[in-house]
């Protein structure tokens, strides 16, 4: 299967809704990726299984905060300034890539480097969603080191992080990033196929790109998405108030939603770290991580990223279920609620209705 | 030429002196030091002509602020860890340490390690001096690039820089420090013998060793070691004011002395970036980096450095030449008042008595 640029449309609205707010900034990458393949030709869609094991799989995408990633543009050649250095410490040709996230601008990020260099696109992620820190990635839970990250700014400098753990590879390359200005380019849990099966998400391009066309072809789109992605429509309301600012490499804050129609007199708040991590209506959990949470224009669907949800905004929360690999005791442990700093247990977004935080 | 263990307090009090009140703690560093010596044997000390053209010098050293690595002891086996780092990058075995700044406690800081791996030790190092950033080194000056930096901490993570330029390995390497708690084990300008030509320092352990001879043979120390060094004594006095404190990687502040005896009435005022920077009497320049600015004590002449000068103190300014590598305008561009941020033009210490700043 092959991603063509008339697919690029579809796949931003589906990784958009993944991305859970964060993710990057979706409609700068969507044009970088039409353009490549408008150029370069279609980008080959491949699963592990058309690879062979020790095909070298490349996840790439974007870190730093989406606010200021929207307004740093790069360079256009990270990915293979990335290869090449990641090619240079394995003495190995990279195989494919893989977005790293598959949520927001990340879900995209590869597309124009794969049709540029010629590289399969592997059909999967790190993630299945999106989340703020390095270490929180399938592969960690999976329990793969990130035995070395890369991170490239758009000047062609590079830094290679050896970290004892996930933790200290967060730490390193967020430090790393704020230098290079907010935004970079990351290579990491570079990995054979062999050790990539049961430790990525696979299927995630194409689950974004069905979710996409589900709402592109509805006549009423968010009942489409909230089918598609089996979501709970948390409320429907207005953005009553929205706090945001940019520290330490993210962008932090709430967004409070007050509910109209069937839903007058709720309010919903969620808060935030570069993606939407907890929903909370009077000191309840509605959802929180490391399940979906993702705001949506009330009419279009179009998700709305935590960077740019402003007041009056008229929108649906929905929440819908992670992989089952962040349901396990070690995925609640690297991305529940806890490792956000909250002082309760996860809740499942299907029970979560009215649990006390 | 070989270094004994008896050596180690003799060359200890020289690189305090030329460590102008930084380049880091010294008595611990030369603990580690004597102790290594005495199990493993002395240090054979080379200079470059006893080597091939291709062998490969690794400079080594601590970076961050000297009040941080005063606390924060290190494993003792980040050179060899530096070493494999350095190694697996190049393909190529290390042929010799060298002190990437003699001043200070980084000046013994290869020591301990040559010992234990059998590797000879440079007479030479990349400063003459110490200086507080990454790229005010003598290789810079001479147009040589840091191709790559490493920096590694006590817990065994590495982090591999690949920077466009001496800046960005600074600020990346000062950023990577902070992640690891405020200091590090660093090296950097890792180069063949061939391309060390012209580019490091020479013979400066030699010199620190007859700083330190010449002190602690004398019945007058501060008379000789203003011999031993071609200094100028700025004023004796008492420590009347110390500003100081720990920012952004670095000890900053400023000393105030007070004259006493023929400099009665007289207030010279030195000021810091983990190194004595500038002395200033009346908004006058008395003497400036790359210049090289050394508070000791007026009985004994062991430097006084910057995190632990104390109020009260009876010490002596002096003020002697740099390498005349640093008084090219390549080297007053990178390590002159200028670099350091002030606005006033290098004044050559045997020119600046009372030169208006």
């Amino acid at each position: 299967m092959f991603i063509e640029a008339g697919d690029i449309d579809a796949l931003a609205r589906g990784c958009a809704v993944l991305g859970t707010g964060g993710g990057g900034e979706v409609s700068t990458e969507a044009l970088v990726a039409r353009q490549a393949i408008e150029q370069y030709g279609p980008v080959r869609l491949v699963t592990l299984d058309d690879l062979h094991d020790d095909d070298i799989v490349m996840p790439v995408g974007g870190i730093g905060a989406p606010s200021v990633s929207a307004e740093k543009i790069g360079s256009g050649d990270e990915v293979e300034f990335l290869r090449a250095a990641v090619e240079g410490i394995l003495s190995l040709p990279v195989g494919a890539l893989m977005a790293g996230e598959i949520g927001g601008g990340n879900g995209l990020y590869p597309i124009a480097a794969a049709a540029r260099m010629g590289l399969p696109l592997v059909d999967g992620d790190g993630i299945g969603r999106a989340f703020p820190e390095v270490h929180m990635a399938s592969m960690n839970v999976a329990g793969l080191m990130p035995e070395f990250v890369v991170v490239a700014d758009e000047r062609r400098n590079s830094v290679l992080i050896r970290p004892i753990d996930g933790k200290w590879a967060e730490l390193l390359a967020r430090a790393v990033t704020e230098v290079f200005g907010g935004s970079a380019a990351m290579a990491d849990y570079v990995m054979p196929v062999s050790r990539a099966r049961g430790a990525i998400i696979e299927g995630t391009v194409s689950q974004a790109l069905r979710i996409g066309r589900a709402v592109l072809s509805a006549t009423n789109p968010v009942a489409a998405l909230v089918e598609a992605v089996g979501a709970v429509k948390l409320i429907e309301g207005k953005v009553a108030d929205v706090e945001r600012h940019t520290a330490g490499g993210f962008v932090r804050g709430s967004v409070v939603v007050e509910g109209y129609g069937p839903d007058a007199g709720r309010l919903v708040r969620v808060e935030i770290q570069n993606e939407n991590l907890v929903a909370l209506e009077d000191g309840a959990v509605l959802a929180c991580v490391p399940d979906l949470i993702t705001l949506v224009d009330s009419q279009s669907a179009d998700a709305v990223a935590t960077e740019v949800v402003r007041y009056g905004q008229r929108v649906a929360i929905l929440a819908f279920p992670c992989a089952p690999i962040w349901r396990t005791p070690r995925g609640i442990e690297i991305a529940g609620p806890r490792a956000f700093g909250y002082d309760f247990d996860y809740v499942p977004m299907e029970a979560g209705h009215g649990v006390q935080a």
